[in-house]
């Protein structure tokens, strides 16, 4: 549990930051008027209810790679790029909200630091399943190698 | 894995929760002859829809609060708010089928639950904190100042 | 974590396919000239729309009961029927984009994974707790009523 103090703040910020943008939906419901179950509005409106719906989407995604990339790689690594992602994800949606061009540029921010901890993942995978399979310390191979 | 039981159980209930809010929305597709992949339709049926839906939303910011809260504070309180949320959950998929204003009771308790299990989970996260960076046992502290 | 390298590989290839997913959900919004915030377009976009959004859906309960099984029941069999599940998950996705008929089998296949995983949870959890909150070990009587 020692190493994974990172990890679980960086969890639970991650949940406050779906709390906010399900706070800025609601807002934006009363605003333009939508009540639900309409999911159909002006634009303004669509872009939030998108921006936070895909903020959603990737949530789950974005905690398994954090866990996975924490556990099996580096907790610490693991949480910075964590922060990284989370910060990325805020602003995404308020680029979203201004313009559908306003969450381009931090939406390929966040998904590349997605690809690093899918990467720091695939590596922490394979590092185990030779320890724990083959009995091999690929750590160690590699700086033999170096 | 002792203290985790009670976790795992709670996490089983959400996704069996999970399967019959799902199977709902399957009979309601049927009942109302909306074919996938079309979601508008009568406002019952859009009234299920958007019940699951909201309900799939937050399922994974369930799950990792729940665990959280759970590995960082304690196992038996956050269990018992986990059940708190899927009963929570169950009127909300209930009361929103019924009417849009039938939602609003239920979505408010099991919204104030889960600010509960944030709770837990940032100070389940600051005492760990404080006992692996700075070796400062926090709950000795309260205790020692009361 | 010896025992848990087969979920995380599996948890890692999970994250692949959703990633996979969402690039045909862009490719296929260039193709139709769907451009976001905008969810509606020709049959062909929405199939793949919702392909993917319910793929999105049903992945944060898979991941639940992939580790909720693994934990507490048997992490090789909880990684070879994750193995299957995500397998049909693609297929799911390949015949749901050619019509909405072709979606239905793999997805009976997927959510009948699902229900062995279900399976596999609801058992592992009731041994652990047999075991933490009876003193039972149920796998012992089982095989001493044989």
């Amino acid at each position: 549990m020692e190493q994974q103090v990172g990890l679980g703040a960086v969890s639970l910020l991650g949940v406050l930051e779906q709390a906010y943008f399900s706070l800025q939906v609601i807002y934006s419901r009363r605003k333009f008027s939508v009540s639900p179950p309409a999911t159909d509005g002006p634009p303004e409106f669509e872009r939030i209810f998108r921006a936070q719906a895909n903020c959603s989407e990737y949530f789950p995604i974005f905690i398994t790679l954090l866990w996975t990339s924490g556990v099996f790689f580096s907790p610490g690594l693991s949480s910075v790029c964590g922060l990284l992602y989370l910060y990325g994800r805020l602003q995404y949606f308020w680029g979203y909200s201004e313009s559908p061009q306003g969450r381009l540029a931090p939406l390929y921010f966040s998904s590349r630091v997605l690809w690093v901890l899918i990467g720091f993942s695939a590596v922490g995978v394979l590092m185990a399943f030779c320890r724990v399979y083959l009995g091999l310390d690929l750590q160690e191979v590699v700086l033999h190698l170096l």
